[in-house]
């Protein structure tokens, strides 16, 4: 689940990342902001999805006092690029020789054939190994719908998958690989 | 601002929706669903955004036991339509002589003009007079860039807005327009 306080409780485990201290989601966010501020693309992360049960109304502005969260039935990212629409998502595991695949809820699967079947671009952000790989939904799709393995090798990854440079702006430059997929750039 | 609650209290007024009793946010919702099922389009609603402040362990799950309202800089539904970008907002009006523009705040508007610049399609649904107008992301510009005025006189939606056709399936079939517009079909 991609609950905010679970993850940012896994991140700090991590001591790998090459921007210390700052986690997964930070790094998206602050390339999309450098991605906006630039008038690259339009990309920005959606709220966590909740159901509100309780509202306060405070001398300033109404309170939420008991909510829940819901299971997310899209992916955390999405927006426009070059006139294409892009969705996606960003996981990262700790484990060395797979990803595994209940990080992806069954729902979210479908999204990605959804939107590419209807022109999009959907994918994953996928930080493994202390990298941070770009891994089409394509990819995705095919490795799904050819085995019954309840993970993804990290070999596959490795050949499928397209590392994303880190730089200082945008930290992570995942949309030069889009560049080079769809738009058959260098 | 968007807050479910506020809005609840607004649309609990009317009574002259073709749907009684289903609000705005609702008839979009329906929309939505049937476009996703019907596989024409792939369409949702964003959370509405919120700053969680505190958060305990149930039993069985998380709660969220205070959080706040944030003021979202985008437009609350999105998603990709025949290969293109969509992005618009549902607002609504008391008003019978003009929509007040205080309804989109500024950073929305900074929004529907990068989605229009980046190739994508931005528009408003409009509900005022008893109707459900189409008004396009470049119409709504192009009066702002032109008029110092603090509101959209009506006669403005109903030139350069659609009347969005009321159905059983779609509720409202705001799609139809966009073929019209973007896609040049009748």
């Amino acid at each position: 689940m991609n609950y905010p306080g679970k993850i940012k409780k896994e991140y700090n485990k991590y001591t790998s990342y090459a921007n210390r201290g700052m986690d997964l989601e930070e790094l998206i966010n602050q390339s999309n902001e450098y991605y906006l501020e630039s008038d690259i693309a339009v990309i920005y992360k959606k709220p966590t999805p909740i159901t509100i049960s309780e509202v306060k109304y405070g001398t300033k502005e109404r309170i939420i006092t008991k909510a829940y969260f819901r299971t997310p039935s899209t992916l955390d990212y999405n927006g426009i690029y070059r006139g294409r629409y892009i969705d996606f998502d960003a996981k990262e595991t700790l484990n060395k020789t797979s990803f595994p695949l209940q990080n992806i809820h069954e729902h979210q699967l479908l999204h990605i054939k959804r939107v590419i079947a209807h022109g999009g671009i959907a994918f994953l952000i996928i930080y493994m190994n202390g990298t941070f790989y770009y891994l089409d939904g394509n990819n995705i799709i095919n490795f799904i719908d050819n085995n019954k393995r309840k993970s993804i090798p990290f070999e596959y990854i490795e050949t499928n998958g397209y590392i994303i440079e880190q730089k200082i702006k945008p930290r992570l430059d995942y949309l030069k690989i889009i560049d080079k997929l769809y738009f058959k750039e260098d």
